[in-house]
């Protein structure tokens, strides 16, 4: 380890949310993690950091005000003697943020000055939950680590590329001058690195694939990638639009938002429900977990096998809209948490597509999961695959790349075999 | 005429809004208009009726207090000496009523009874506009005409074959059970009739064909057809939902409405922007006819295109979707105003979905519109028609099968020719 450490920067990735923050060490250009940790309950009465890598798990509870205390106790756990990760905090070569929402001014990851930080801080009207925490993170690690650059990494960039006939909304247009209200979309981190090793896996070049990746977690998208850039995405000016999720409902006729309103419900009402009590969890009336409304389906449950089939046809809905639209598809990613271990859900999604070139190897498809691998028919003119997702690797090789001038394309496409 | 009275019957076709009446005569099972009219501003300090048919044009401009005195005026106005339509109003032997809203109860036409004029008026909480008056005007019919059957024609009933998968909301189930909310559709009637008419241009059997028709008009929407059967519609539980329409703003996140309250805006606000003001309209800040935006357009104006190009992307994303799911698809057809004469943008939309099947001959589109004719490459898999709409001979057809018990579906695949 002490000879890759001389040869290489080790980026710290963070994740700041309203009381978590989640962090990784990432060893670049090896990609390889180095551990990981997360501080839960920040600002509560008791607060918990826990830390696992090779050397082993460290774990303390502790009060802790604010995330500028979460970030000292990050570094104190980063550098224990014992199970640390880092002999020395000197070994960090630079920090990446992950920051939910870049508007229309960020199409790429950026290093971080003062007009980053003002625009962060404007986009928190557009991601009021996570615009704020993001930039607390960048401050509290700015004041720890002064002589470190940070660099922001959005998760809307990805989908900057879209046109205008897929981000403009059909409304009177003073409310996309006046209030940006547009299609944003979101997971483009994810997005951008799953259709990427998808391209690698196939061995193709991005200039002449076109993808479409079903990140498909708590939260859902469904994205049409174009020689490597987003033309679409099912996300819109939020993240409650598109495929049903665990808990939110995606696509909606806006008109029973008016008709439940005269009905006596409330905006916030409305904001709770369709964000929280919807989905997965409000059509089967049991869980938002797949695996729950799987066995419940099996035994029979009517409303959870209901649940499962809308879930699975309003991302075929997507599939079969972008496959149109890209007029050719080369492969189908599957990635997020029911992405990646959702068997049954990707048969579902996959079954009788054969009308836009999706055949589905229904045996292989059983087995994949943990790992990178195809799941079509040799003969699928699309070529489906089962990617896990790496946001934070991606955030490191953003940060590597820009703060370290080593282009990774030319790498990411000589490493197919040995990531 | 004489002879073809005595061996057919005369169908009325109402449709009654609010303020409005419009209706037509048509002989069956000739399937000939013999007229038609409207009377407006019922209610208003000034009414007017207008008749046309080949014996003239008929006018009349008087106060018209309610529907019944509407009524009144329409049988005048059929039977008058110089103008008239029918000799005697005993020719007429039956009445068709367009009625917007069926709910989950009636999924084809059917003989008016007290039950059913009961579920018109439960059904009225879903369609508060639509259907007090289509009731209006059953009951002032069946008052001038207590001798004849009236039929009811639901807007909805088409669409009743949708599986759960397409016309669930994820939304909790409790919104389904106790207020019904749940995908209906709408044109439905033009929907199936075009659909229809399809089938027998390309005379194919329709238990073997798979369609996918986009009714557009001032509203929109896209239907896929398998077998005869609706099995999705991009409308929703209102005309809000789906494609953009003249004024109405289609799929939406609906996020935003909540976030234009916190703003301050209104649910009454939000209604009639999203209803009136939104669509083509609101995007391209001109205009709601297609005419003025394609000469806006070719000017330069740059709004303008967008709102045309976000017109034609929102229908390619429903072909699309549905052509996935449809597995197969035999005719795309295009209908209502800007179908029939919309050429440059049935051109925008069918550019380039060679991915789906969908080849059309450019040539040949500019042609078509008033007459029904195919505009596809001979070579497309998918063969694009264009087909004037006639909900008003849809109507005719469902009453005459209903009151004189003659299936015309065999009749309507002999009569390719003839129509």
């Amino acid at each position: 380890m002490e000879a890759e450490t001389s040869a290489g920067k080790d980026i710290l990735i963070l994740n700041c949310g309203s009381s978590s923050l989640k962090y990784d060490v990432i060893r670049m250009p090896h990609r390889m993690s180095l551990g990981k940790g997360l501080v839960e309950r920040i600002g509560e009465k008791m607060g918990k950091l826990t830390q696992t890598s090779d050397r082993g798990k460290y774990q303390v509870e502790t009060p802790i005000a604010n995330h500028k205390e979460a970030m000292n106790l990050v570094t104190r756990a980063l550098t224990n003697p014992d199970s640390g990760i880092l002999h020395s905090l000197d070994e960090i070569g630079g920090i990446g943020h992950r920051v939910v929402h870049g508007g229309d001014k960020y199409s790429q990851s950026v290093v971080i000055d003062d007009d980053v930080i003002a625009a962060v801080e404007k986009f928190s009207e557009l991601a009021p939950l996570h615009n704020p925490p993001n930039l607390t993170g960048i401050r509290a690690a700015g004041e720890l680590f002064p002589h470190l650059k940070q660099v922001a990494v959005f998760d809307t960039a990805f989908h900057q590329t879209m046109p205008p006939a897929a981000y403009l909304y059909a409304v009177p247009r003073e409310l996309y001058e006046k209030f940006k209200i547009r299609r944003y979309g979101f997971h483009g981190t994810s997005h951008r690195y799953v259709s990427s090793r998808a391209v690698s896996l196939l061995k193709r070049s991005p200039e002449n694939t076109n993808v479409i990746s079903c990140h498909l977690g708590n939260g859902a998208s469904v994205t049409a990638i174009s020689h490597g850039q987003s033309i679409d995405t099912s996300m819109g000016f939020t993240p409650l639009e598109g495929v049903m999720m665990g808990t939110r409902c995606g696509d909606l006729d806006p008109a029973i938002l008016l008709y439940l309103m005269e009905r006596g419900y409330s905006a916030k009402d409305l904001n709770t429900m369709l964000n929280k009590k919807s989905g997965l969890l409000g059509l089967s009336g049991i869980s938002n977990d797949l695996r729950d409304l799987e066995t419940a389906a099996e035994q029979g449950n009517v409303h959870a096998q209901e649940a499962l089939d809308v879930y699975a046809y309003r991302i075929r809905r997507y599939i079969g809209a972008y496959a149109a639209n890209l007029v050719k598809v080369d492969a189908l990613v599957f990635t997020g948490g029911i992405g990646q271990h959702g068997v049954k859900m990707r048969e579902r999604i996959c079954h009788r597509l054969e009308n836009i070139g999706i055949f589905m190897d229904f045996n292989l498809n059983k087995s994949m999961g943990s790992q990178e691998g195809l799941v079509s028919e040799k003969y699928s003119p699309v070529s489906i695959a089962v990617i896990p997702t790496n946001e934070e690797l991606q955030i490191a090789i953003d940060v590597y790349s820009l703060l370290f001038g080593e282009t990774l394309e030319f790498r990411r496409r000589q490493s197919d075999v040995t990531l």
